[in-house]
């Protein structure tokens, strides 16, 4: 639960940088007798994959190597090593900003940091690292399958358009068909081409997520300092572009009473339950059996080709820069999956701890 | 990093019910050689204390007992465990809701995880467990102190009613002297105004705290999961009634474009700095040596005694309830300095983990 | 998992100087439902208390206080705080060795690490501090107890004086009404002889103590780094005075032959089985379901009246001293209950990282 | 700390089985600026690579591709990702004992845990792991360096041959130039007929290793739980085939009296030093300066062709068998590099806990 090791039983450490050999991630703690449907964590994995209108023109298959921990297609309870090799690799519009941070970025605060900085395409701080994330969310996925838990993610926002969606999981169908994952068909073409205009100007846009999970059990979290919602934030706060995070009416709590807030317990079909979900399916950090509801803010993407100031470290003199390379002009669409995945990992990981699933699903249907 | 216990090198695990025998914390990793200043403690303590006119009239003096790690004044390296006794209790209110859980409190989540659950006053869930976290975060910023980073809390919004500030030190100093921690005398009684009216409906407010730290170095956080904004969003969204959290622009980033969202990078000085601060301090997770900015959402408090329905899960029917006991009509201005604890206790291990920090202090200034 | 916690999903925080107020721990992680039997706590407690002819006339009752997690008998899921005050504290013999470094103490070391020592009894590295973990040590017997997990310790050794041992469980009951825990009747009186020769002579003896842990579940332990074997020696080697750990045959391995050390694996009653148990119940770090036995080498009490070298730091220069206070002229009798505890708090938490034991009793048998 | 991580801030995570595709290591928190001799590392890699007249047959390069973390040759201070192909798998041999557990193998121990296993080649037990731990162990060597830390591990007992040894510098390069890593010239070939005989017979034997750590700085360790005897002997004991850790005068101690166990404090060249090494340099669990002693017990290696018993578990009936496959008839002396490793990673993670080690060494000497 440190530095690149994300998770306390179910445990992903994540490696690589966007213009080295390879990224990948070892997943521990996965309970054995799992079916890996490689399939399906392919589906995944393009999912966030580069390329189409609205992404950057890198051209990566991302295609995931498993070398470890998996025999004859099923988990078998030791570390699973993942491996996605760096295909598409161009270095040569970073020369230019070797000694010059761009701004946004995390060239600055890693040097801060290190003393020493990977200048190829953002290096661990890229978002390539996310692949691994979205290849180890996929194994999340496929034992939360097996609970009925579903996790949906959309663009809620973006560029200042707010999307109207219904029930997240027609939201979620809907988005999925969208090439910027919008869920509301209205404002789509809106949201479209606010993003070709900021492309147009060498600029770019920023938007909302929002993440639902259902059929999570009751009783997920812990006291205290380990609230699950403290969880969901640590998890998505660590996402690149990320700014802020909401659960369940969120910020708008702010201007609410007490009366309108608080969510009527109720009866429903013999069983306790929430007449409203302003809580977004936590009280006091844990989960009560609700739909999670969460969303965060996603930064417009910085590398931008329009004029920026910045300073040459090594000379100690301010710049102009303009930011070449291939990039996101709205990185909403593809922080989707990666949120997703996120989510996942804590559900697995909390439902691990609650003792909610086994260390082993062998004899077990 | 688990459940009651907070940080990676300087951890802090709490303990204790509100109306049980006492609430403590147990400080571990606290570095040698440091003066505890016992007033400090203490002035903290008093800062996020029950009783006046908008806040509990439960009468604690919070009177902090240290029982171990220090010798003569001075920390030597080994746990630090502070005590405090719960005087004024009065769990008579919560007998007729042994069986009925709150709306908007843990009861029901609590019960759905561990089968059981204090009904004596929220148990471990109540805000008076944050007493262990001001005690724990004040030995933190008698840490902080030393390097001359400085903590800010104050209440940003209230009830609806937006604050505006200037400088943070100087919106800080004025609002320790307003009974709501407001920082903005011009609209202080139009919001005291909107608490007095919710306390005579049996109703509560919520609203927004705005945390600053100043003068942070460099180079804190750790790549990838361990980003210092991750970690900060971790131990803020921890503190009972917090919804959401946001950094820098926060949720505002997702209208913004990115060459108005990127802060320019210019020498001052001679030195690197940000010609504007819109991401809050933190790049890639980093922090880069510009003043950290937060926020977080504060839901209305749920104790109110306006009717509600809810169920008693004995008798599984359907019943209205009006909560009992002493409640704060609005939590804002007593979150504060939980706020500021957690945030120190952040700074610290993080520069514990930077090796900024030393494990003692001895023979050095 | 670090400095003064213990565990990973059971987790044991100790705090507390020798001479300080009290020593305690914080239990978290403990499983809701379960009955905490206070009386059984102050039995174990009274088992490590010092007095009697063999051990420090320090007196003590170790009365341990429980300040949260447990609600009307029954544990609650929340951090179990217990406190136990010091109450014949005499820090007066101490006084003179202020700034000489007693051999074979922490005095040093600690002043090496911290620059700053609690100089009065040992401070924390005092073997006072196991008084807590015995507390903690026995609401894991109470979880094991379920489960018809027993723990059993015995002196296996006494300065020099090897004892011949049958079934563990009768040794330790043969043990248990022996004042220094000898498990052999026969070579009893010969080993009391030479402690209290040790003791007129202002001397003292080390010796061996056996753990065996019974009816332990096959399936315990974690790969590679993570085996039970390592947790154990963690767990046993932290306790003050140990200097090796052994596990099945242990150092006399490496005198068998493969052919001699491999257990033969055997059908009994229609189980697999093993026909021996060189391998002390484990194979490649995870349980074998066959008892789990182990050895620690327990060094001679440092604190001797004996004349013997040392260093004022102050002056720099050359002493001799005579270590006055009350001491254990043989520690081997009063460490057996503190190493039951570190064997119990391994188990329970393998046990709950295995998914055996559940997060609440509640609603079970 | 848990499963397949090592470590606080110095964290390595190994993966990869036998006889899967690879092995490799991720090392989280190794310090920035750190220049990686990949000679180096592959010149320790070659001491525990198999082959030689004492080993197994198998073939295999132990190549190390480093994926991640490292430019232009330093170290950048994000995750170091290593990997080690597999070349020369023949799983052949196991085929016979798919459902018939190896006596003294992790074979019945891992299927208890985990419902499944990996019968070639003893999967994720097999010492085939180990590979990694000294790809990683060799970064903390590197580290180390820096320092003047060192670490000499050989043979002290083979077979029941113990061997004699002077200083462990001198004993240890000795023991480099001996196929058996033994350190005593005169009693080598003693040692290693007996292992030709064991050969000869189908059999194997055990041994002892006996690791020195010189240069250490005294204040490493961390109070109560965290003690690095216990950490080492965490380390140590979680090697395949170790049964028994001992640190100074290990087992030793139970039969010295105080007065001969106490390592005098005098002063040597106006510094504070001991004046012998019964302590192996850890008093209180806390380094004091001297050379760290440790030694621990190598069991005989449980694969040998000598029939043996066991139970066929789909079948359920009693079977013998003999165990083919390639194998090291003494396992000792492929350990001493192993135990280094860990013993190395020990200590940089101590280092960086006390604040010893930076995060980055970009810009000192």
């Amino acid at each position: 639960m440190l530095m690149n090791t994300f998770g306390h039983v179910f445990r992903v450490t994540t490696w690589g940088e966007s213009h080295g050999k390879a990224v990948g991630c070892v997943i521990d703690g996965c309970p054995a007798g799992l079916r890996i449907d490689e399939k399906f964590i392919q589906a995944e994995m393009d999912r966030r994959k580069p390329g189409g209108e609205f992404s950057s023109k890198r051209k990566e298959q991302d295609k995931v190597e498993i070398l470890s921990g998996v025999l004859e297609g099923i988990t078998i309870g030791t570390p699973i090593s993942m491996l996605i090799w760096n295909t598409d690799v161009d270095s040569g519009p970073y020369e230019a900003l070797k000694t010059i941070p761009r701004p946004g970025h995390a060239d600055w605060t890693y040097l801060a940091k290190f003393g020493i900085r990977d200048w190829r395409g953002g290096g661990r701080a890229s978002a390539r690292e996310t692949a691994a994330r979205v290849a180890a969310g996929a194994v999340a996925k496929l034992i939360l399958r097996k609970y009925n838990v579903r996790v949906f993610g959309y663009a809620r926002e973006i560029a200042g358009i707010r999307f109207n969606v219904g029930d997240p999981e027609k939201a979620f169908e809907i988005a999925e068909r969208s090439p910027i994952r919008c869920p509301d068909p209205q404002k789509e073409s809106e949201a479209e081409e606010l993003i070709k205009k900021a492309m147009a100007e060498g600029d770019s846009v920023g938007g909302v997520v929002e993440l639902i999970a259902r059929n999570v059990p009751a009783g997920l979290g812990e006291p205290v300092f380990g609230k699950i919602s403290a969880y969901f934030a640590y998890a998505l706060m660590g996402i690149p572009s990320v700014k802020g995070f909401e659960i369940g009416r969120g910020f708008e709590v702010s201007k609410l009473k007490g009366s309108e807030n608080n969510d009527p317990i109720v009866l429903k079909d013999g069983k306790i339950r929430f007449a409203t979900n302003n809580s977004g399916g936590i009280l006091g950090g844990i989960t009560n059996g609700e739909d999670i509801v969460m969303r965060i803010a996603v930064k417009p993407t910085p590398s931008i080709s329009k004029k920026q100031k910045s300073v040459d470290y090594e000379k100690m003199e301010e710049v102009e820069i303009s930011v070449k390379g291939r990039h996101d002009p709205c990185i909403v669409p593809r922080i989707v999956p990666v949120a997703e995945a996120m989510v996942s990992m804590v559900l697995v990981d909390c439902m691990l701890l609650q003792g909610l699933i086994p260390r082993s699903f062998v004899g077990r249907s």
